[in-house]
């Protein structure tokens, strides 16, 4: 164990962890195989990029940046009060989902409670978790990438400070249905909080049977949203939690002061001022995926369907999911492993635009014809 | 005791905890008392703005906002390595100075250790501390605002984990010299980090006998530095930290992911090749001192010598703080008053440029012919 003099220099719940291990970038990509085009579909990123309404408000913005932001976020939430029927004290505004997720984690835990979630969600749970050095109980997943709710619901003890849910799922894109939002509320006690993460709101909300959290009143429930998906803003790092003004006034205790930046606040201001943006973004996202469907149909291809921005092809082990991520990466397809989100054998895709599927789709048949396609 | 179902909702720390309080905003001073003129001189920004090549390199930086930054902020750390003869593994990049302190809160300390510190120092390591749930001992600074090393040292026992000394002092602007730097760390056991807060290091860094903390070679020293002052890009939130591998290798660990954005990198990136804007500002500051202190001792106030961006001046009571800051601010002057931070008698004034130190001196001026001036 690493030590500073005689002593252990951190805890072991720190000592424990892994740092943060980055997919390639674009350039990195470039200089090691200098494929003829590169598409970046590894981390759900908006291939459209964002609102042209952005730029211009961070450069007005800009000439303010020797100031502080405002630590309230006033004016963005606002907005989104207005947006939401709800007010402003309902709303803090961080950098990222991530930095909510961590609030999250070092407001609410007393030392000797815990957490249930899936054992195939988003990685940054676990690992604000694990910061926090509280235990997790992982439940599997159903056979078809679903929440258990029903084993979820039956893991809750008297430790149970806090179930997190991600709803559409990443990275399965699979999500819970309203009826069965309903029934598992129903067998959580009142004083176990319910982190519902709906980064990927914008592309599910259109899905009948998808439960928007803030149609209901439960004063347990946290709803997070984000700005780095469908708005295309994940290099701002802006997102948002919606919950009883009881919970909000404790997160707002323990927010890094001055998060989000002032770019991040007027960019997201400025996003949501263009709705056509959003449906554009929307628009491509299910065009891509239903082609990306018709594809993996024609060539067999097992994969689980999505509400989200992103698919998942089901390998039938880890190393072919290794290897077939290699060999796309190698022909200028950045995809993403999710091993770190628990599922080994599983290789998820962001859906971009035709261009960027059909680059997809153009190195998958060159792999085939190549016979090096792992057996899928 | 705020509480969920039949148990409390937060820790003790949290429920103790109060939120932060922002000072008025140049809108909020404009809409309550419309003075003709503003001079923002509370928060120790930049009041020249930031480097001009910064603008321009945060718009190329915003053609790829929709994708996610760099997690290692590999080019900023390659730079500032490159600057400061070191290693990028030497170096973490955080969202500002705070985001570091949180995160060597959350790194570093046991559960049963503590922090020893000033009683009048940086408000957020106090609030870090405290989210984390560790006893800070708090040790007076000494009749003239300086650290009392001495009785700091003498504090250290074996559960201290970390010592934080801002250097130059906020707010109190004053500093640990060389010898004495020394002559503590002979004291500090080597199993007891050190964090050196530089955060004013550009303002300092001139003076004879201050000791840059990077010229040592302590593994057990941790220095902070920020682009939030003197290259003036508060609004972005950058700064960084440099130590030892082994300690930025735990701190890699609980970073945020993402931080600090894209936008903030490519400035801070930009700011770092204007050495001109940096110049001017420390000349501008210099200029502003000099005025002040002739100023001040004309009118016989007592203040603080500074080697930072901001001068204190010393009231004779709480309520003379109060009552002048109050009466500054109805003439568009935003001052500070730093109770916060532990001298609730005292008021921190940021130099600003000629033009804004003449608005202080003429408001000044106001109060003592209006005879409204608390004595002083």
């Amino acid at each position: 164990m690493s030590k500073l003099g005689n002593r252990p220099l951190v805890p072991l719940n720190i000592r424990d962890l892994s740092p943060y291990v980055a997919g390639k970038t674009i350039a990195e990509v470039k200089e090691e195989y200098d494929p003829p085009e590169i598409s970046k579909l590894a981390s759900n990123e908006n291939r459209l990029g964002c609102s042209s309404h952005v730029q211009p408000q961070v450069v007005k913005a800009m000439q303010e940046i020797q100031d502080y932001p405002d630590p309230a976020s006033g004016q963005l939430r606002e907005v989104l009060a207005d947006e939401n029927n709800i007010d402003p004290e309902n709303i803090i505004v961080g950098a990222g989902s991530e930095s909510l997720i961590a609030n999250l984690c070092r407001t609410f835990f007393l030392n000797n409670e815990e957490a249930v979630t899936a054992d195939a969600t988003f990685v940054g749970f676990f690992v604000q978790g694990n910061i926090r050095g509280i235990s997790i109980k992982k439940i599997p997943v159903t056979d078809d990438y679903r929440y258990d709710l029903n084993a979820m619901a039956d893991a809750i003890s008297e430790r149970t400070k806090m179930v997190y849910i991600a709803n559409p799922n990443n990275p399965t894109g699979t999500y819970i249905t309203r009826s069965e939002f309903e029934q598992f509320m129903r067998k959580v006690p009142s004083d176990v909080l319910v982190v519902m993460d709906e980064a990927y709101f914008e592309f599910a909300q259109d899905v009948s049977d998808y439960p928007h959290s803030l149609r209901y009143d439960f004063d347990n429930v946290i709803t997070l949203r984000t700005f780095s998906k469908a708005y295309g803003l994940a290099g701002f790092r802006v997102g948002y939690g919606i919950a009883s003004k009881k919970i909000i006034t404790e997160m707002m205790k323990t927010k890094l002061t001055f998060e989000p930046t002032v770019a991040a606040q007027a960019a997201a201001l400025a996003a949501l001022g263009d709705p056509a943006f959003l449906k554009k973004t929307k628009d491509v996202v299910n065009e891509g995926k239903k082609r990306l469907y018709k594809f993996f149909e024609e060539h067999g291809v097992s994969y689980v369907s999505s509400i989200s921005n992103s698919v998942m092809m089901v390998l039938p082990t880890e190393q072919a999911a290794i290897d077939f991520t290699q060999k796309m990466l190698e022909q200028g397809v950045i995809l993403r492993r999710i091993n770190a989100f628990g599922l080994p054998n599983c290789v998820r895709i962001t859906i971009g635009r035709k261009k960027e599927m059909r680059h997809f789709e153009r190195s998958f048949k060159n792999l085939i014809e190549a016979q090096e396609l792992p057996s899928i």
